[in-house]
């Protein structure tokens, strides 16, 4: 007879508990997610430091689909940052109550730091300025992450039936169900981020 | 001897007391804001049909301080988008972990649409076309919602230790401590936005 088997604890498998329990109820404890396991939670912290650890193992675990960029990739720059903000976006999206988890934590997560320092050499490499470059990058994060949240918001985001002015009524009609609302709008609020950024290089 | 008195129960009062749960635990109950009230959860139904309308009276609630923008007011289009933007990026800021709420639920709260009437007027007013103003409208929206996130993160949103780009961890390690870093990021922003708007508009 050996002993009980016990699961092969890792941060990413504790990561992947809590993210289950910050999808369904928006918070977690290292109780909860220890009871998730069905270990203890002396089993977990021989893992992971503590809830602050957890926290940055889920903004690794929901970003690692995030395509790197390589220096000296094909394409222009722009486009380069698009396919980078997109992939962004939709990791967000996939996991709306994690997002103000995230914000409100420093990100020290290296598999995250590397998109950071993606876009950092892209935006660098075409002319935005050193002293700029962390509002820069801090802009298009803000974007992507209310973005995010407006990708899984209701197709209808406003009630144009409490619409005083008429021409937002017609506009919130307009939108019938079912389109890429969403998606038209973070594709336009690029275009104009982007193209700001390039007059700010110039 | 008279009855006991009991709370004067409003629609107000109980998005006030879901506020507090919401600010404390990212989540309420119809149970928990009627034992914050010390009241029976059949005497909220008597004010607010359901946990919705309890969601739409914090909007109204937490928007209330945005100012109007009255029609023909003073100062020049931008300046007044601004101002809009920089109060409705606030009040979204003092409650960041009700933003998924929020954003997850068709907005109707008459106080609020008021809000986007006078951004949808002031926008077709100075000739943002009517088949981009929703869209539009989102941009601006979604920016602000994740700037609302970035002004209550840590004054060091990235840790310049795991940054592997030389300019990047230089670029953290220049924000410092307690400067008005989230404020210039959105501001700069505004600028990239609405210039770009201007644009559009041409």
């Amino acid at each position: 007879m050996g002993r009980p088997s016990t699961p092969l604890l890792s941060p990413e498998l504790i990561a992947e508990a809590a993210l289950g329990l910050v999808d369904r109820d928006g918070e977690f404890t290292v109780a909860q997610v220890a009871a998730a396991l069905k270990v203890r939670p002396s089993s977990l912290y021989n893992h992971v430091a503590g809830k602050a650890q957890i926290v940055e193992a889920m903004r690794g675990l929901i970003f690692r689909d995030v395509p790197r960029v390589p220096s000296g990739a094909d394409g222009d720059w722009v486009q380069q940052v698009r396919v980078l903000l997109r992939a962004y976006r939709d990791a967000f999206a996939a996991h709306p109550r994690l997002v103000p988890m995230l914000t409100s934590q420093t990100v020290s997560s290296p598999d995250v730091m590397r998109i950071y320092d993606d876009l950092a050499r892209i935006l660098t490499d075409h002319a935005i300025p050193g002293d700029r470059l962390l509002d820069v990058i801090t802009v298009l994060d803000s974007f992507v992450i209310g973005s995010a949240l407006d990708a899984v918001a209701p197709d209808q985001v406003w009630d144009a039936e409490h619409a005083q002015d008429p021409r937002l009524a017609q506009a919130i009609r307009a939108v019938g169900a079912g389109t890429r609302r969403a998606d038209r709008s973070f594709e336009l609020g690029l275009d104009l981020l982007l193209a700001g950024l390039t007059h700010l290089a110039d």
